[in-house]
């Protein structure tokens, strides 16, 4: 039996509406000028016809629930796989999730699903997490 | 013979020192408030002895070298694969790389080993992006 207080199936997510000033933030942020992203003319000769979000972006928001809600504080990200299904605009309402898949009984290791869905209940990335637990005892 | 621009061992970079800037505006933007990315006085008493930057800000720096170096602009990222190999902290300079693995001949699909190294030549995150490649012919 693992010390660490998840179990599998326990889940946690967060939910936030895209909007034109997360695109112009995470460009300037990292760098990432992809005219997909930053330019509306080029964006609307693609087949997405508007721009869309970075996929880099979305892993911040799922890297919010890993970071504050599950596992949470204390939590730090060892490895990440997204797969990116569908395209994220400006607009959208994207729910940021994970959920416990393993806990480890020899180590402080959690395995998570995590994902995005959109306000149509699609999933626009799906992948896994794997965090390492060790939480710091405060005071 | 694949039709697309590309063939393995090609290879791209960028370059940047991490500043506390960054961990800060990543961290109102993603909402990732986990005290290893915010608090120092938190950060102090982990393993890493200080603030460390949060995995996805990394992976959007890879995320800028996908979009507008290799395969660049109309490049259209469909997986990411990420091992966190070590912490990165404020004060490190990251070269951010991508480096062509495999050119589909009947697709045009690109997959890149990735990853970000630091100041000291130390591999601080390493993994795979899957690209599709799609550009716009402009005017």
């Amino acid at each position: 039996m693992s010390a660490l207080p998840f179990h599998p199936g326990q889940r946690a997510e967060i939910r936030r509406t895209v909007t034109e000033a997360d695109l112009v933030a995470f460009a300037g942020l990292s760098g990432d000028l992809n005219p997909l992203h930053t330019d509306a003319v080029y964006a609307a000769r693609t087949r997405f016809r508007q721009r869309i979000a970075h996929g880099a972006l979305l892993a911040g928001w799922i890297s919010a629930v890993l970071g504050t809600r599950l596992p949470g504080p204390g939590g730090i990200l060892m490895s990440f796989r997204l797969r990116f299904l569908r395209p994220t605009c400006v607009g959208d309402t994207v729910t940021a999730w994970a959920e416990v898949a393993a806990v480890r009984a020899d180590k402080p290791v959690v395995t998570l699903r995590v994902g995005c869905d959109n306000q149509r209940g699609e999933t626009v990335v799906e992948g896994e997490a794997v965090c390492y637990w060790e939480p710091v005892q405060e005071g």
